[in-house]
């Protein structure tokens, strides 16, 4: 029973896959074992329900997203920078999500945020946790960024309505499966960080 | 039976506020008929299935949305002044939601566009249009304040940029259950439009 050693990631993998797709209520234990090749009662060995299997999901995929952007954020380019590469980098990812698997597969923290946030505690407060670390992350380089002298000094609303900026634009691209719509990310960012050339007002 | 002539809305609301709090998959046509008072037998009676109803929930939903947007959008003063009604006036919805029901309900669109457009095309495709018709409108408002000499020429993406702002900052508040992170929201829709004084660079 070589497997069942990886039957823990093969369910995390089968969840995280489907949830992203179809979100959290259609989606049944049967299924997400089904998918991952593994028994329904060797799934709760592993998790004491689908809430806290959700847990998991949400945990291993924010703890793989959040190693890749530390990775961009923690560069030696000058910070704007290092800010343009990540925003592009979550265009790309959608990019190649379509390409491989032929669909845009969006945000799982905001579809599980939307779907979950009134209806189960646990869930919304993980989530609710994750987003505050992950617009910390934009928050550190903004600050790097104002010290070289780059940006004005953000405002305290600056690091959330950029976070608030890429899941609107993912939000649009998955609906209509259109990654390039990801490709004015940056240029928006930019306007919102207060360093886009502004097109001379036509009075 | 004289409730039965309104036994269709209340399927339509009833469902509405499912939706807005759980999403899609989570519910049934069971408890959809039981917070409507309505017999299971007659629900096939004015729809064919879930996805019919909840086509009709959007399009009910939107109908209300944009009579409320265009009465806004429509008004006597200049273009800007009315997009910053109309931004303003969805914080206030917000609020309203929190104040009255105890939650900030976010947006019933964004919410089905996460769920289902990976898994229901006729859903997907109803949303799509009415997310480029809400752009529409904002579209068309740019063009007058542009008009007006108000803002810079709108580029192409900046509309939607606008809705993605919003949408985006409606996640965070439904997430935290907070309608006050909306308040910033117009402060950033006017960076987005490139009107905003940006503080001087700290060089």
């Amino acid at each position: 029973m070589g497997r069942s050693s990886t039957a823990r990631e093969r369910l995390l993998e089968a969840a995280c896959e489907l949830m992203l797709s179809r979100g959290y209520g259609s989606i049944g234990v049967a299924e997400i074992c089904a998918r991952a090749d593994v028994r329904k009662g060797s799934f709760y060995h592993f998790f004491e329900s689908k809430q806290a299997l959700t847990i998991a999901v949400v945990d291993a995929h924010w703890q793989a997203q959040r190693a890749a952007w530390t990775a961009i954020l923690n560069g030696p380019e000058p910070a704007l920078d290092r800010l343009e590469r990540l925003f592009r980098e979550q265009a790309e990812g959608q990019r190649r999500a379509k390409l491989s698997g032929g669909a845009v597969h969006g945000c799982l923290l905001a579809n599980l945020a939307l779907e979950l946030s009134q209806q189960d505690s646990r869930v919304q407060e993980r989530l609710e946790e994750i987003f505050t670390e992950q617009i910390g992350l934009v928050q550190a380089a903004l600050d790097d960024a104002a010290g070289e002298g780059a940006i004005p000094a953000p405002r305290p609303g600056t690091a959330r309505s950029l976070v608030a900026q890429l899941e609107g634009l993912v939000l649009f691209a998955k609906l209509s499966n259109d990654p390039e719509i990801l490709d004015d990310l940056w240029e928006q960012a930019r306007l919102l960080l207060g360093t886009a050339a502004s097109p001379a007002l036509a009075v």
